[in-house]
């Protein structure tokens, strides 16, 4: 625990990046140099070999409608930036600098919190971009996508630009450089350290992560940008951590692999990437309190009021699990009936996180459990498990243990007290003077989930419009495919089969979610929605109508159908 | 399709055996010529190998509060047994047959289509045990059991005496010895076959079950003895035949295995008894119609108006199709993804009825799919495969193959009509206009389903009961495990948890459904309840709340709550 308490700093949720010099457009080397991010106090370097922005996956949409509907809305947009570039040509004097002069420029420097303070428009809306700083302030009004700009005030604009691909256009970048006002500061924190406190040393965050818990981190994506790219950028994708954010030096890290007919062994980072193939898959992460917030509305439950955001979609690369015991030569037939996982991750008395899955799906064949080193072809985060973490596709968040340090084979479950007394299901006539966590399976694959995205909860919508379009993600637990999502306008009186984003998986791992929409003549004469989705996936499991009859104390498992009320104008 | 008209006969749901001299109590023996109700036509003969009744799995009730309730109900009706003896003694004179002289008597001789005309107060009401038939019309007011006994009038009582144990007591027997009034016939069928009629051949059944369709044969458990037995009697089973009942000579028959990778090979009953490791299981079985009669209410369906008893549990013996595929030289890297499978049940072109299921699902090693020959054992009835089945535990009824006579392995899903153009499920949207077979999955695995066998619908209570007892049984699909069954007595406001049966399964290998029951104090001031029960499993999947908005065009995957209103008086 001690260790802990070397260095550290506040961590309000301010992006910042405290390495060394960080050279203009090298966004993944500053991905890279994350996890140090206390790096005064802290002599761990990390080289990125992850691959760079352009090799992000060109994922295909093969349900032809789906894929002209996504051509549609790039060519669209596409047009309206040209057009936003020719509204401000006219609106604005020329700039002063040109781009080529920008070059022999000199900048004032600032730190990202210096930038965090610029998020409305009486202080100016100031972003970075690589390690630029631009005050567009004066752009807001003309950027082609309306307020959606203002989600990355104060922070980044790279996991905006991931999601938006028209802005990776050489017209974009010009128009962005003539905002310019200085560049971000290669030094290291200024603030001191705080020593007393053992969440100080957790690394800064995106600020537009919606925040359900600080010590321990706990964030969500903004629920309206969520499903706007199939791979959730990795600085917003949730965050659901249980304890301090543990540093790790990746040249001295070490896994630890022992149990029930084994030697133990030792893997090095170096071990794990040399000795066993690559394996990538993706998945998606979700946490067991997603949509707790409509729990919540029904009568209070124990945990964070995550709203439907705490899931999120990544590429994962790694190696297998199965491969690395049958290296440690788990024999054929062990009696073993898990496999336990311990993080580096520590509460005040030294006890880890811990948790375990059946030993079944870490030997399946196609059960795809992985330990994995990079998110996204990004070297893991720290908030994301830098540097190897546990990846149990279909199978509850908490169960993909981050910092994963040992792995032990087990005729028992994982005593941790988030495998035996957490994470559970209980009926709603349970109460915490009533619960026996043990007359409970631990979660592990979950059911079938899905929520709107868009529109948000509460919104106003002119009456004006000839066609409303409705969005969200659909995903089920155990490879189990999402096979269709109903749509109703009425409150569940009616129902429209939306359109599903089509990626090819395999028979039973289908471990990534689906995003779908539904576009529908506006409805006339109604004053409000209840606009409503339910999926089923290739089990023909179901979504329940409604939450109270799933409520359970601790709130996990809310896969009642998702509901939005919105009022036209 | 001609071989079928060679000798039919009008199957109006009639018991009758129309075989050879059937020894008294040797019901085993009658079971196993059941094969051949139509003797006069056929030279088939089969001899039994199965099991008498003695060897009935004693299945152990592991939870400690179930087992004493069963232990309590059992006890109890011994007691009112005797009681009804000492009351039937009081209420009669004397017989005039003594039990000893009856081996000296001689007796009318009776068909079961006799007994059958016997089933009301006014005709008298007659049952038959082994090859003697009784006329209890002055002991139904006696019967410990009330009305029950009604339910075997017309019929045999084997498969109620199977269901309460009870009954297996000397003085049950002396009891029901003093109201013999006859013996069965030994002859043959004194009807005429009808050459014209397809369905001629088909085998007779109990005359208890609710037939929902006489051609082809379908008929369900009456809901209130369903949840009597953990093991569902075979002649109780529910009959989901989609063609006539093929007659088949087990000495002919052959099992073609062909396909990708393989050389055909042909294998008769007694090498597939012979020459792989017998197999057995315990397996519910349930008709994806099954609660289909809760749809047709809110629109019509398609369908069979099934209730709630489309679904059994049996033990299954035979051997496993891993094995049967390995022998066939399967090869491991095998690039097939189905196995077909033909019945020997043929519709007026000569078309087999047909399926299909995973490989994986086949291949699985804890997949449990088996080619079955037994039930509950004894030798498969003529209605549920004889001589041969395909039993796909976690499955849709309607890919467990019956009279297999041909298993495919292939790249391709099965063409037949049950596979692509039926048994799949659509959005409540979907109507028979713009139905697309293509855009569904074909079901496979079923979800999570429960039912409430009693009290009955529209039942009436007495105020006067302290305690209101609710039965009923709770199944998933997909070896998963039911682990709670909540029950509502005011439609789902407060939730109550029911006692579940604990059969020891493994996981991931839970066939076998659970019967459930709950006791709460009588509702006071009430007129009338509305109960439900929901089930969850062990991946906490849930039951939708209402029937509407999964109501499909098919009517299938009627998984919603189950509800029963009563009143009270």
């Amino acid at each position: 625990m001690m260790s802990f308490l070397k260095c550290t700093r506040s961590a309000l949720g301010i992006w910042q990046i405290q390495s060394s010099w960080i050279k203009k457009r090298v966004w993944l080397e500053t991905t890279a140099v994350l996890p140090h991010a206390c790096s005064v106090c802290s002599s761990v370097r990390w080289k990125s070999t992850a691959a760079n922005q352009e090799k992000e996956a060109n994922y295909q949409f093969c349900n032809a409608r789906w894929r002209q509907m996504v051509l549609g809305v790039i060519t669209g947009t596409g047009a309206i930036l040209a057009y936003g570039l020719y509204r401000k040509q006219e609106a604005e004097p020329k700039p002063e600098t040109s781009v080529d002069s920008e070059a022999q420029q000199s900048y004032p420097v600032y730190t990202r919190q210096d930038v965090a303070k610029h998020k409305t428009m009486e202080s100016g809306i100031w972003v970075t971009y690589k390690s630029d700083v631009y005050d567009i302030t004066n752009f807001v009004e003309l950027h082609p996508g309306g307020d959606k700009i203002l989600l990355a005030a104060g922070g980044a604009l790279e996991p905006f630009w991931s999601m938006y691909a028209v802005h990776k256009q050489e017209h974009v970048y010009q128009i962005l450089e003539e905002y310019k006002v200085g560049e971000l500061s290669p030094e290291a924190a200024q603030e001191a350290c705080d020593v007393t406190d053992p969440y100080g040393k957790d690394p800064l965050r995106h600020p537009v992560l919606k925040v359900n818990s600080l010590k321990p981190f706990n964030a969500e994506t903004p629920a309206e940008i969520l499903t706007e790219n199939y791979l959730t950028p990795n600085d917003l994708f949730f965050i659901r951590n249980h304890l301090p954010v543990p540093e790790v030096d990746p040249k001295k890290f070490s896994l630890e692999i022992k149990g029930e007919g084994l030697k133990s062994i030792q893997l090095s980072l170096r071990d794990l990437q040399t000795k066993f193939p690559k394996h990538t898959i993706t998945a998606t992460l979700q946490c067991a309190g997603n949509r707790r917030s409509d729990m919540n509305a029904v009568r209070e439950v124990k945990g964070l009021n995550w709203g439907s955001a705490a899931i999120g979609n990544a590429k994962w690369t790694g190696v297998k699990l199965s491969d690395v015991l049958e290296y440690a030569r788990l024999p054929a037939n062990t009696d073993a009936k898990h496999v336990q996982f311990e993080g580096l991750d520590k509460d005040i008395s030294g006890t880890p996180y811990g948790a375990s899955i059946p030993i079944r799906k870490a030997l399946a064949k196609d059960g795809d459990v992985l330990l994995a080193f990079e998110m996204n072809d990004e070297i893991l985060s720290r908030d994301h498990g830098f540097p190897l973490r546990l990846v149990v596709p279909g199978v509850v968040g908490a169960r993909n243990v981050k910092w994963l340090s040992k792995i032990i084979v087990s005729k028992e479950e994982s005593k941790s007290h988030w495998q035996v007394n957490d994470y559970k299901g209980f009926s709603p006539s349970v109460d915490w003077n009533t619960v026996d966590f043990t007359t409970a399976p631990a979660i592990q694959e979950l059911s079938i989930q899905s929520a709107i995205t868009s529109p948000s909860k509460d919104e106003r919508l002119s009456s004006d419009l000839d066609e409303i379009t409705v969005k969200g993600y659909a995903w089920s637990g155990g490879g189990r495919e999402v096979i269709r999502v109903d749509v109703s306008m009425d409150g569940g009186q009616t129902w429209h089969v939306a359109d599903l984003s089509e990626m090819k998986q395999n028979e039973g791992q289908a471990w990534a979610w689906k995003l779908w929409e539904l576009t529908v003549p506006m409805p006339k004469d109604e004053k409000s929605l209840e606009i409503i989705s339910k999926a089923v996936d290739n089990q023909y499991n179901v979504q329940p109508d409604t939450v109270a009859p799933i409520w359970n104390l601790r709130g996990v498992l809310n896969n009642s159908w998702s509901r939005v009320n919105v009022t036209i104008k």
